[in-house]
């Protein structure tokens, strides 16, 4: 497990501009995210941020890597599905089933999660319906769970419930199954079952007790756990007992979440939804781990190459 | 008195960010301020900041005002002196005496206020030793006054006093008077007084009673209003009764202070002294401004040019 002072997950405007600060504050640096599921990668024309008369988001998001890479930092294109505590640092792990290691970590994962928008979820929050494998999977040891999801993230679940049953069925909700060739490899070498379902409502009386399909089809099972798009800040927020308000991880002005060693920045603390923005909240918490892991009072960077 | 939807105080990365904004968003925008003040004005290379591989601060900044510009906004380069409330919308003067109106105001004016390093300053703060006309000029009717300050800023604060007693001091604190030649015109007219001593302590029993210069001269005044520096948002702040902590502005995550209508964004709100968060900052506090002025509950700019 190659190790870092500090992981940054996600490649949009905040991750990158943290990772400028910390790789320029001489803090090993890695940057893990699927840049094109950045939300600017697709913006035509940028014409809002100070200091740039016009540009593509993607040609920004390259440049932003190219500034980070600049200063040292690694830019990995990785899907992240996992942040675990280890010792007293974060072992984060990828779809690809890599694993690496860090003394602080920023979340700066874009928008916040989807709901699935099924009949009674919220209703059945908690008495069934799950989105923490590590926080609630004890509860179902040897019992019958399907995991609700198409993607590595989904599969990461699913994998992680392993410890708990091994009646495990995927439902992709309608969606093409999407996974990595290791995560394939495991999904197959577990019996973890597939099946495509688009789900319409979970049914039960105190808790859910079973889930019917669009056709009308009754599946049962024990309980559910959601494992919607790509993992989010929200649902990584979950392992740890991060504050969020809604969707959204709460932070104070210095980018910290609640847990010691882990920050937040951008869209996925409620930000306005801003280059300008994510790129001031991306500073700041890098500025909050440069402090933390440099011990400093304060710190300042003064703009200009060392 | 021209009137606008906004006015910026401050041509820095925050109050140029907002400007784009509120410009974008068809709001009348005036920026007010002395570019060459911004502290990006003297940064030989910003290399931090996401997008910019390296530009001068100069160079930034005249491009910010170039954006600003270019959808709409009116940037003048003026020194405000002061803003007062008018019926239910704010007047902002400047050092030349003109007038502008606006129904919100965006303070970005940059560091927060030195103090005078006067020995005892502290100490008489509210006894004797003030920081606003508009707040304690009141108490003084007819007394014996010193304003210390040397600037356009410190002009104003005396030429108000006037309103409460024509025996004015201004005491430039061992540096050059430097006035508008519109201030200036008003100095000579109501014959207040110009000295340079420097002083360096405050004495009296239970209230200020004396300036002590450096060369041990003992002036004696009522009451002595500070006016050092350019006017910030901490001096503006005292007169409409904005949250302060220490010397800067108290916000929320919206970028709005106490009092409605005012907004800050920058430095002066304590923020990281960095393009990014200033940049960050400007547009969330224009954000709440285009929600007030356009009463909307939501606004986004999808970073096109309209």
């Amino acid at each position: 497990m190659k190790a870092y002072d500090v992981i940054i997950i996600g490649t949009g405007p905040a991750g990158l501009s943290a990772a400028i600060y910390t790789a320029r504050a001489e803090l090993n640096t890695l940057v893990l995210g699927k840049t094109e599921n950045a939300q600017l990668w697709k913006a035509h024309a940028i014409e809002n941020y100070f200091g740039v008369e016009s540009m593509h988001g993607h040609d920004m998001l390259e440049l932003g890597i190219k500034q980070a890479e600049r200063f040292g930092a690694d830019v990995i294109e990785a899907e992240v599905v996992s942040i675990k505590p280890k010792d007293k640092t974060f072992a984060v792990k990828t779809a690809d089933e890599k694993e690496y290691g860090a003394k602080a970590v920023i979340l700066a994962t874009g928008m916040p999660i989807v709901l699935a928008g099924i009949k009674n979820e919220e209703k059945f929050t908690g008495k069934g319906v799950h989105y923490c494998v590590v926080c609630d999977g004890f509860f179902y040891k040897g019992k019958k769970l399907a995991v609700i999801g198409h993607s590595n993230f989904a599969a990461e679940e699913a994998i992680e419930l392993l410890a708990y049953t091994k009646d495990i069925t995927m439902i992709s909700n309608d969606k093409e199954f999407d996974f990595s060739p290791e995560m394939k490899k495991d999904i197959e070498k577990h019996k973890i079952k597939l099946i495509k379902d688009a789900i319409s409502s979970f049914e039960g009386t105190k808790t859910m007790e079973k889930l019917v399909t669009k056709e009308g089809k009754e599946l049962k099972f024990d309980g559910v756990f959601m494992g919607l798009g790509t993992a989010t800040a929200a649902s990584f927020a979950k392992t740890f007992g991060i504050e969020t308000k809604g969707k959204t991880i709460i932070i104070d002005r210095e980018g910290k979440t609640n847990v010691p060693g882990i920050y937040a920045a951008g869209i996925c603390t409620g930000a306005v939804s801003q280059v300008s923005v994510s790129v001031g909240e991306g500073c700041t918490a890098a500025m909050s781990v440069i402090k933390q892991l440099k011990d400093k009072k304060a710190y300042l960077d003064y703009g200009e190459k060392k």
